[in-house]
């Protein structure tokens, strides 16, 4: 095609994200500082947050960014938190969005109480991955918990997330979380067998420091942590755009999870597709029935009640549309 | 800010449309034909289309362009086809996405089975709008639907559908089928009252030559052409970015329809927020209790299944977030 050049202006302190290799992205940028533009922004629209990724290709949302509030390089990600226009502000991780201030209530509340509710008196919760404290946060509204573990890799997420987002980090301030700083794998495997009534993994997407915490070796760990009839949540994709990997993880969680295997969805509007999922499991032993909560929440007397999860939203959460249903439930025949 | 210049890459033939007056859109482009500029695609990345409306202010989503496949300026708006990479072809009416090939089976099969799979027998269906031809779709799997009255304002949607998205106009091909083109508003006047068992409104926002869709009076010429016990579904944003919107359209069926009124929402990831609502009404007369369909499809033999639809998530669709909820049932009380 017949290519002509046009004149945009961008910010001066917006550096711009050069493409990887083998990544397609359309826009030419010149006269950009090559070093600026290696660990920040991945803009092509200038003045905007665009998130470009090989997992979600051929689509990419923006959002306008008012200012930049913080870019770093911990020893195993990219690190930005960003005050946009209208979605407050953004925590983004290697160039994509973990959360915004505006929807992250959707997330951090149905990937804590979809497997909290699910089960009578959870006492020892562990958290990997989830840094920003949002999960911690929602732990923390049960009772009857009486020790939450969190083990997150990377110290400057924990850092950044209670300078930046303290309605988020406030889960760290509840006197029952211990934070290890530290690899999930790692960690699983030092656990003593039977230890936790609930495991959730809050992971990024299986490209980058999270991608071991997709694969068997690590479901086996947490299975192995988990009393008998706990449970374990985990992060999961969408299905509009990662039905293969979603159809992995659901036969390794059957092969592994000898309780009960479900998937589960909601809506977040800032992750690609609009959606999220999350497998939720249990081992072997008093049967666990994810679809029916027996444990609800009284949020009626919190000074922070519950802005997007309850029992109904619960339930409604494991229905699927007909193309996800057969992938997902077809492998239980 | 401080500002500097960079060069960026456009296709010749890929025109940029400049914002309209008030609308915030930063990037600043030079050089375009004013004219091309006009009536084409919204695009602030090059080689890509990007959705910006006043609509969602600070958000946008981008789809990769592969080819423009039509472009044209019709009485009422523009008219766009693209080929996109990964979203298959989209149909684009004033720089927003009405449908893309990839996902249109949730909103299709949502906004027309949610009402129709909630009455028995329906034999007299109205659909306004829905010029693409996909509710028509729908609504020819059920067998005991006699009359299939269309009114769509603009024939060039119709035409466009037909020549880019024949499993979409598909629908126009089903013998019960009677398209009108015309005003809908002026159509629901003429009826004679109690005339259909079901309308299905499946308009654009209310910006545009949708705008009296949402209004007062059209809600009564609705009430009017329904027998009593009929339903109505129309299209109703997005509980994350349209509450106030929602909220008066709630307050204005409430009014209006004596028999039950109800909120439902789906996903679609190529709309604003990746989910999209809908009203479900029903005038005085036999009850109709949406929330538990009466009247399932059978698509065992189709050579076209359900892809999205299926009776729990019919169930699912009515249960709401606690934040939108209180704000939509909270009316009830």
């Amino acid at each position: 095609m017949a290519e002509e050049s046009i004149i945009i202006s961008v910010p001066k302190d917006m550096p711009v994200k050069r493409p990887r290799e083998g990544e397609e992205v359309p826009v030419v940028l010149e006269d950009v500082n090559e070093k600026d533009a290696e660990y920040s922004i991945s803009s092509v629209i200038p003045g905007w947050f665009s998130e470009i990724s090989p997992m979600w290709p051929g689509e990419a949302h923006s959002l306008k960014v008012e200012k930049v509030l913080f870019q770093g390089k911990s020893d195993y990600q990219n690190v930005m938190v960003f005050q946009s226009s209208t979605y407050g502000k953004v925590l983004v991780l290697d160039g994509v969005i973990q959360l915004t201030e505006r929807d992250e209530c959707a997330y951090q509340e149905m990937i804590t109480h979809l497997p909290l509710c699910s089960i009578p008196n959870p006492k020892k919760v562990l958290v990997i991955g989830g840094g920003d404290g949002g999960v911690l946060r929602e732990v923390a509204r049960h009772p009857t918990v009486e020790q939450i573990d969190i083990c997150e890799i990377d110290k400057m997420v924990v850092d950044v997330s209670k300078q930046f987002f303290p309605d988020v980090a406030v889960g760290y301030e509840d006197p029952r979380v211990n934070l290890h700083i530290g690899d999930g794998v790692a960690f699983l495997k030092a656990v003593p067998e039977g230890t936790y009534d609930a495991v959730i993994v809050d992971s990024s997407d299986p490209i980058g420091p999270a991608q071991e915490l997709f694969e068997k070796p690590f479901f086996q760990s947490v299975a192995k942590a988990l009393r008998p009839g706990g449970v374990v949540c985990t992060q999961a994709e969408s299905i509009w755009l990662h039905m293969h990997i979603i159809e992995d993880i659901v036969a390794n969680c059957r092969h592994i999870f000898k309780g009960s295997v479900n998937y589960a969805w909601t809506t977040v509007p800032t992750y690609p597709s609009g959606v999220i999922g999350f497998m939720l499991c249990s081992t072997e032993g008093t049967a666990v029935d994810f679809k029916h909560p027996v444990n609800p929440i009284d949020d009626s007397k919190s000074d922070r009640p519950l802005k997007f999860y309850n029992s109904e939203i619960h339930e409604a959460a494991f229905c699927l549309p007909s193309f996800a249903k057969k992938v997902i439930e077809g492998k239980a025949k």
